[in-house]
């Protein structure tokens, strides 16, 4: 029997962890209906396609985190303001359904008024980590396509920064001029590390660092596996420089997906600073493992 | 009669100027047929297409600047190294045409050992800002999808340095989240001469400068016209960091695009730098004329 449903749903993906009223996952589903293929009112079916066969007669809860919070999604879950703790059960948006064995609730983002900032997912993985290590205080890096610097204390989300790094490294690898220079999925770490190094050092540079990429492909033939792990490189390299108040002398959690992690692990290495891997989709679950606890509580 | 034909082969472009051998225009062509959708053996059709009805029987001088003297181009102009005067027809590479009546010549780029760099028809815009400026001692700003900056002393391109400053404008305008923002073609002068100052001071945050203009969008509802000015001086800001040993103190010109001039005309202007506004297409097209009388020279 499915007890409840744990959503992970953003805006290229929708996952489902079918789940036990003591927090075992019984089966765990996945589709492609993100937030940015659906309107309003296409959430629902595209949730009960992917998991409709798993529900029983009664009414079970779903617990959803990411952008189907957001304006454009499902149901609009309204940020909450740092410094907070990840929002919980308490604050999340409970959406009417059509099919009455649903009972949805979305838990809510968190934003920052100046510098103004955003996040959408990220602190239900940060809501995770916290339930597992309680006495947490410094610094939690997600690293992604808009990479999070948080810095907890007490339990609550102070302040954060999101820079755009993995997005500017998509758009450029895939749309710029470097393309030809940076093609295919290779990587070369020291090449990393070295353009790390020099992204950090005199960062208004980018722009002509970036174009050098391209120039010694055609002047060198710089290998395009190097070509990849420089512009990633200087990328992380400035947003480090950007980001020192958030990590330096700090104790820092990296929440995110594997590789690039490893790329973040390496990169703050290099400057002398260990960082604490976790598993980001486990974070996501306990996050939201954490809020149906408190639904439990309530409604008990 | 058709004389010779001037002409500016860019990737997306392919422009003709029609001319006498006294250097008066007589007509102007062009086409989208850039050098990014032809196959080595389309330059010569694509030419005909456009002019070949201006040919007369005997042998005309086609004189080209730009990306078809690239090695994907209609035939290799190879780089010249800096230090180099803009090289001339001395140094053009002569292409073999099945038409008879085409005799061209295919001026190359300039390319620069460290920091790598290359340029490719910039040169001739600066060859003919020289040819009318011949005394000229200073730095020559070339903005664009990659935009230049040129150290000119005694005739010569001392060095250069390029920034994908127009290229990540466009990248993150149209493919990236930031696209929904900054829609539109509008303008916000005071955003735009604001976000120059910002962008300039502590130039590592640009990423997170940049995810600041979506949550600004999302929050407080920035307006399309001060995100895209914001976007823009963001990037010219953090290149005139970096740029700053070529414009201190310098005598400034710049050759480009109208609306881009203005834009860093005004981002120099108020850093209390005076700059020169020229006509590009004019540099062109003087740069090509030096070119031919210089081949004139030497087949009379």
């Amino acid at each position: 029997m499915t007890d409840w449903l744990a959503v992970d749903w953003g805006t290229s993906h929708l996952r489902v962890w079918v789940m036990s009223r003591t927090g075992t996952v019984k089966a765990r589903r996945a589709s492609d209906a993100g937030m940015g293929s659906l309107s309003r009112d296409g959430f629902e079916p595209a949730l009960l396609d992917l998991a409709g066969d798993l529900l029983g007669t009664g009414k079970t809860p779903v617990i959803v985190c990411g952008m189907a919070g957001s304006r454009q999604g499902w149901a609009e879950a309204k940020y909450v303001a740092t410094p907070c703790a990840p929002p919980g059960i308490d604050r999340a948006t409970h959406v009417p359904t059509n099919d009455p064995r649903l009972a949805v609730h979305i838990l809510p983002g968190v934003k920052q008024t100046s510098p103004a900032d955003v996040m959408r997912g990220e602190e239900t993985q940060i809501a995770g980590f916290l339930s597992l290590n309680q006495k947490f205080d410094g610094v939690i890096c997600l690293p992604g396509t808009h990479t999070k610097w948080a810095h907890i204390s007490a339990g609550e989300i102070v302040s954060f920064r999101t820079f755009m790094t993995g997005e500017l490294f998509a758009v450029l690898s895939q749309q710029s001029v470097l393309r030809h220079t940076v093609a295919g999925d290779g990587w070369d770490a020291e090449a990393f590390t070295d353009a790390v190094s020099t992204g950090m050092s005199n960062p208004a540079e980018l722009a002509a660092r970036l174009f050098s990429i391209r120039a010694e492909g055609l002047l060198n033939d710089l290998h395009a596996d190097q070509a990849r792990a420089r512009l990633s490189g200087l990328l992380i390299g400035a947003e480090l420089t950007a980001a020192r108040p958030y990590w330096l002398g700090q104790h820092v959690a990296l929440i995110g997906d594997d590789k690039l992690c490893k790329a973040y692990a390496d990169a703050l290495g290099a400057q002398g600073l260990p960082v604490e891997r976790t598993d980001a989709d486990r974070m996501t679950l306990e996050g939201l493992k954490a809020a149906y606890s408190a639904l439990k509580e309530t409604t008990q």
